[in-house]
């Protein structure tokens, strides 16, 4: 693909130096303080008023239109709910609000089918997700670094220009993202796998709890809190995301309720089938083990082991800052923390990731300061 | 039920001064650690003599059986997988090797309808199961504290003598337990609900990535890494404990299996009937996130909100002891901390849970120090 030919096409290079942002949501206005950052001219809208304006007051733009007839810009980024996106796009191009689009929904093949049946210019629409969020919503979460280091999906159609790609790519790279290459259809597919179906599933488990007997609540530990942790989440905000992207969901969610089936079916035989029968739980915990360890580590790169140094720590403060600055001095970078807490008591148990060449000497180090550290 | 009478019974007030652990692994070392800190005589066997040595070179007692005829002890703690419990009952008071008997099995109805059926004094034994752990095993995991606050479940059946529950409830105030009574069934359904199922249910979704695209993993964030966390725990480690509590654990995973699959099938309705299969989606999420509601946040207490300040870190050594520091000064003291890495890049962002009315003071402060607090 000729570069030059592209910038020929499309009148000069492509540069994103002004963009319009619909939707001040969190992406939305993260986005948007993500290119000030740049200086990059940033106008802002939302159907509610009170959004654009706090998203304004954050620094993240002037609101659109401005005042007069207004020159187009170079990108619009249509920051609005799946449902939505299509209709948003037809809204703006029949304005000539950009020269190129694109959007940043959690799915990527039913925005981009409507918006063909629409009418709309898919040329110079390049739709794009970043991999990135949050449990809060709105102006107020925003962070301009939100995409730092983060995934963000970009999904070129046929269609779609050389200059359109070119433009997203640039507001990837401004807002500090990785980008992923990727299919409509593959797209939708992989978020299916690693966010919508476990995002059910955990609601699932979850589920189970809402009428269980008290007594199972009290012996609860820290696994069944993790599992369920993403079941949390405002239900009314997961709505449009599994709408739009009911059948790779769907796919997945039947895959794992068979898995789960069949496990029922199986602990059920082992009275009778024995061995045999639990060889087939087995084999699912092992399939387990296998799609967990395929999980990338910190830092993107494969997962990584790090030895974990564990303190018991009280619920007095500073005790924490005590802690770190024991590493600090002994020289010893604390990769990750983590913090269990013993239920019914004020004390808990901090567990300290740390390189395991460096584990001895921290444990020595917290022990020789009178920290209790289990060997 | 009258303490004098019983201890006329048992010839004396029910004393545990000195115990034999049967099988020194992560539990039984754990056990004998805590004993031995309140003066506990205690003997350990294991049918691994290289186990048993260990747990004694850590101080956690000495060798049974002691040379000549060993004296009765006052309770055995029968620590050895769900299938041997009955088995290994039935030997040890054959040989009148105790007063009392308890065990620490995660499943608790199958080895009591074993001893039973075995012929087993089941006035004698008080089963009992400590709600901790680790995702470690062995005697070198092995901690004094890993009981501090936990619950424990102590299960008596009509038969069980008020001595034997006396003295599996002096086990759980040596070891800092929390006792818990409940029968075996209502026990085997509560661990069901929150262990045994969420294990099966984080397997199968992790289960899904063994042969997911490379591209779905490199979109993996934290909410997948949360949900199948213990799906990394080692197979046969799990595979007695799903075994001895088939039924109830078939029971929650068919009813989580039916859920999922109804979600399946509702999302593949979405075409037709649109909203309303969507709203079947949409009840179970809320089911979810009332469940989720329900389980007992820090220190046992009703789950608790703390306010989030989160702050950009980078990845130098001493980062976040700096970070610690500026928080004691500021008289802030840190409930809880996090930290999520961004994947590719040496940055993440460390998430500080405070009290609601000290988040203010905790970024104001950390801002001053050069900190970079989104707002």
């Amino acid at each position: 693909m000729s570069a030059l030919r592209d910038h020929v096409r499309s009148g000069g290079p492509v540069s994103v130096s002004s963009v319009l942002v619909v939707g001040t949501g969190l992406i939305g206005t993260s986005v948007a303080l993500a290119l000030r950052e740049h200086g990059v001219t940033v106008h802002l809208s939302d159907r509610d008023p009170r959004a654009v304006r706090l998203a304004r007051e954050l620094g993240a733009g002037s609101e659109w239109p401005p005042g007069g007839a207004p020159e187009p810009v170079d990108l619009a980024v249509i920051a609005v709910p799946p449902p939505y996106v299509a209709d948003e796009l037809r809204r703006l191009q029949r304005a000539g609000t950009a020269r190129w689009y694109t959007d940043v929904a959690s799915v990527k093949a039913l925005p981009l089918r409507r918006a063909a049946e629409l009418g709309c210019d898919l040329t110079a629409f390049a739709a794009g997700h970043p991999l990135a969020g949050s449990e809060r919503s709105g102006p107020a979460a925003a962070r301009a670094d939100l995409f730092l280091g983060r995934p963000w999906a970009y999904c070129p159609t046929e269609e779609t220009s050389a200059d359109a790609v070119e433009a997203v790519l640039g507001l990837i790279k401004l807002c500090g993202g990785e980008p992923v290459r990727v299919s409509a259809a593959d797209h939708d597919e992989a978020v299916a796998l690693i966010s919508h179906a476990p995002h059910v599933a955990a609601a699932a488990v979850a589920a189970r709890l809402a009428d269980a007997p008290g007594i199972a609540l009290g012996l609860a530990g820290q696994g069944v809190r993790d599992v369920t942790r993403i079941a949390a989440s405002d239900p009314g905000l997961w709505t449009g995301i599994l709408a739009g992207n009911a059948l790779p969901v769907a796919d997945v969610l039947q895959a794992v309720a068979d898995d789960l089936a069949a496990a029922a079916a199986a602990l059920r035989d082992t009275a009778s089938a024995g061995d045999e029968a639990m060889a087939r739980v087995v084999d699912l915990l092992k399939r387990g083990v296998a799609g967990r360890e395929r999980i990338p580590g910190k830092h993107g790169g494969p997962a990584r082991t790090y030895t974990v140094v564990q303190v018991v720590i009280g619920d007095r403060p500073g005790e924490l800052a005590r802690l770190f600055q024991v590493a600090e001095e002994s020289g010893v970078n604390v990769e990750d923390v983590r913090i269990e807490h013993a239920p019914g008591l004020p004390l808990g148990m901090a567990e300290l990731s740390v390189q395991p060449e460096a584990a001895a000497a921290l444990a020595d180090a917290l022990r020789a300061h009178g920290w209790d550290v289990p060997s």
